[in-house]
């Protein structure tokens, strides 16, 4: 029997949510597309093969034939349906953040504590990029050493709308501060933020993060970087570092160059970040045993990490992560 | 309704099948499993969900719970099992080659013909490799000019059993033929042999193949490499050339050295063209219509070179190809 | 007529310099070679020519037959030998720092300044490496846009003794100090600096600075980084970004990896610059021309920035750079 | 005392060997540079210092203010110039080839052999490029195991003047025969050439070399490449394979691209090369001892094989090189 995905949201990120699940992971059907726009979830529904489209994200969540929901909505309904999902005892794949709002985050928490089951992923999906994972699985080895400085670079071409620096805190830095998080296995204790002056409003946001274990992150969130999609990191190590490779599939030798090419945003990146989390999100779902992916819990610290950001920014003075206590659910 | 799959053969190859089947291609299932060891049948079926397992294959051709066959039994059944496939109307994908005696390929031929359906696709994967087709691509769009040489590279770490040049011809090399044949969308003609006789037995075979249009392919077949498996090409057109580049994770930096690694088989190299082969053949299969895969006439092709490719190094002279004239079943 | 020149000098970075002129630099002639411990100054005397020894730095700076200096002396003695140098008419390329003590290169600033020529170069060699040239050759075209963030990454094996953190600040980290400025054509204002606490003793720093033009450096000096002897950065300018390569010469294949190799400290990496350094410095002595080598001043601001790193360092908070006026003199 | 150089030639080549002497070679003085075109021979010294010019070849090899002759004239002039600097008993650098003409080649053989001195190094430079070099030294310390397969690609931007197969094969491919013979540390013993119809007049000329040891060489000279100047090389062991790396210096993020650029002609990929190789000539006329440049030996052997090479290209089979008998002088 197939799970059958309740999908709410069909703009850029649940479209290619729907594909995914369509062409990439078996032993899934798409029951039901939502979108306020009734259209769009029409087109995505259509070129999936999704069964039904709607325009009510509850009904979705409510669905008796819909056994497990992804959220593909904009941030601010992200921590509202998810606690919908929780009401209605039902799996959810989030996409990040869990919520913006730090309280919205705890109530999740509370909600899912209080039902006493697991429910929800959070869709930090570089957790399952191979790249991540293969820098990751170097460092478990023990071949690096200990673990000191996560360089990170994240850029895109430029902003989706009206820059702001906060949106490269609160929007892509999460990225960042999650999979530095799961890399180092040690919270993030403070956030310095600066940035270019000669930059003016669209400067890139570096950011130095430190753990709790004293390892330092680096970091490098550039939304108008121009020249391409590109998500690098380097991992020092005592003993060496790894450094992230993306996907190139060719060299091009033409006109005294040698060129090969930057996608455009991050689908091509991470697509097969995306199909390795989804699979593993629905074997989680069908098992019961969580996988490596993050969790509410990681959710909320990623958006405490942003808030903590957003505060360093404004004061120009390093910011401490208030985390509350980790509960023992999520150990 | 998913794809009912019939798969013949759970050695590495056939396990490997099952396993794409199961965890990357949406919309099938496998109905049951085949292998003359039904131990080695049924491990393949406990790891993948598989309904079922036989050492049976005309059982798994006939049943009427399979809509569909995957043959990856050994070489020699390959023709026979196609030819009762065909028999059965059921479309089949077929691992390479078709069949390594040119007559049991034009045996096939003529049956397919026959029925009057193309039921047959011939498992050679790099036709969906990402890297194959971003070259393909380029020459297509023109960006390269015409196309003149084909240089291949295609090593593996050591042979499975005793090696005998002749099966880097047969078995190796029509990975080469077929893709170059694809790539330059070109006959191949005449095939000359080399190996250096410092090599000994396990010397790598060189050959050059010379297609109708007047491009040619330098292939260098190496099942002794040692160092790992590694399948380079680069394409030299007029106006520049394009280079195949191989998935890679990670740089690791470590006593005094920059270090990527290579894989030990095909299987990590050549991950995805399977993803992607098989997804594309199960769409064929459901909508009828052809993808960019190998058709019988393009197995018959492949081994009708390798054919005179032994010819070659045992003559030592360039040998000619020789084609039957292309059914309009094929055009 | 050779430019007769004399070396004071003869540890690893004075018989490289010796190596350098007799086998790289034409129109040199190699007067004498003075070193506290004559031994060595007789052996670096064997291997490349130079006519004479002796142990008295000021004797050199004196002689007759000496018509310019290199000072590659224990840093202490750059700046008293650098004003012997000035006090003589000499032309002197001074290997970097001028001095760790900001009096003292301001010391030298006002004899150059009163003696009314330049004669000082600081060994900044970076600025002739073919690399960070290039790189700088972009950003004049204008070929990135506006510079914006400079990342350097500064990586020795292991500390040549006992190590400091201030090392790293007053000794490693003004080679990036100065090829900053000069890549970014704007003074450092300030510096902030920190450390990952689970690297203990031996952790990298990282050092934040930012420019009078509103630009960034980050910074990472990692003395006992293991793996090599590495020199990263990466422009990052409103239209794109351009990354150093260092030189590599071959990729070796074996046993499933990659491989291409690190040198065990700065001589491979820099070979080219420093043989275009000293050609430029000879060229500047012989035509008084002054070429984009560091001048006095250069070499006082790296000093200047570094003492700013310290007080970071031990304050933990962003220090100020103070500068003197430029004296127009530099301009 | 500096060697006085006598140049002979100051065209492209001539003009590069000047500014090498002048600002890469150590001990050497430009002590005239000779040209048909006395203007261009004035440009070459005036750019390089040279102390004079004129337009009588065989006034530089006799002249008494000349210690060492370097020939840098169009091909025909090699030989007979070559013979003068050994009347002359004045040791020569000659540029390749030593002759397209094999009975020419032979005849300086007798005359350096009758003189008894080795007084010619052919200008095979490759031989003194840290990418060779460096895979020459893996093979003899034995990493790579016993060498089979040499690869070679030598691509030029397009033709200086009309272009003709032969060219290829006498005055490009050369390069690759030289550096095979000493790479592989075998003489070669039969040449096949194949090309594809489908690139018409300028076609990419194709080679497979056998060597005596029993080793292949794999040759693609294309003068039509388009795209760059490239030169690459991968050499196959029992053990592994080596792979030679061009210079680069920075690779640039711009517009969807990753780019490192070509360079449009041999004097970047070769500087190093260039300037290595002469200041071994040089070393060696100044001690007596020989480097491991190309003898008038080696100079010999790469017209005999290109001298085959034109066979093969003709009668379209492969041809045997015919070697006359290594002279005891030479080994």
């Amino acid at each position: 029997m197939s799970l059958r995905i309740g999908l709410i949201g069909a703009g850029i990120m649940g479209a290619d949510h729907a594909r995914v699940f369509a062409e990439e992971v078996p032993g899934t059907a798409l029951q039901v597309i939502c979108d306020a726009d009734r259209k769009r979830a029409r087109a995505a529904a259509d070129s999936t093969g999704a069964l039904d489209v709607t325009d009510d994200p509850l009904a979705v969540v409510n669905s008796s034939k819909v056994d497990a929901v992804v959220i593909a909505a904009p941030d601010p309904f992200h921590a509202p349906l998810a606690l919908a999902c929780i009401a209605a005892g039902k799996p959810v794949l989030c996409e990040k953040p869990l919520s913006q709002d730090v309280a919205k985050c705890l109530a999740v928490l509370a909600a899912e504590e209080k039902c006493g089951r697991r429910l929800v992923q959070v869709g930090f999906m570089r957790r399952f990029d191979p790249s991540y994972m293969e820098i990751r699985s170097l460092l478990v080895r023990g071949d690096l050493g200990k673990a000191l400085v996560f360089h990170c670079f994240h850029r895109n071409v430029s902003p989706a709308y009206d820059f702001r620096a906060e949106m490269a805190i609160c929007n892509s830095a999460p990225h960042e501060f999650d999979v530095a998080r799961w890399m180092l296995d040690s919270e993030i204790r403070t956030v310095s933020v600066c940035r270019p002056r000669a930059g003016g409003d669209t400067a890139p946001v570096l950011m130095m993060l430190e753990t709790e274990a004293g390892q330092l992150v680096n970091v490098e969130v550039n939304i108008s970087a121009s020249y391409g999609y590109d998500v690098r990191g380097e991992l020092v190590g005592e003993k060496g570092t790894a450094v992230l490779r993306a996907p190139v599939h060719a060299d091009i030798n033409l006109g005294l160059k040698q060129i090969n090419t930057y996608p455009a945003d991050w689908r091509p990146r991470f697509v097969e970040a995306y199909a390795r989390q989804n699979r593993a999100w629905v074997k989680s779902v069908n098992t019961g045993n969580p996988n490596h992916g993050a969790s509410a819990w990681d959710g909320y610290c990623s958006t405490a990490v942003a808030a903590a950001g957003v505060e360093a920014l404004h004061s120009g003075k390093p910011a401490k992560v208030e985390l509350t206590a980790k509960p023992p659910f999520y150990a």
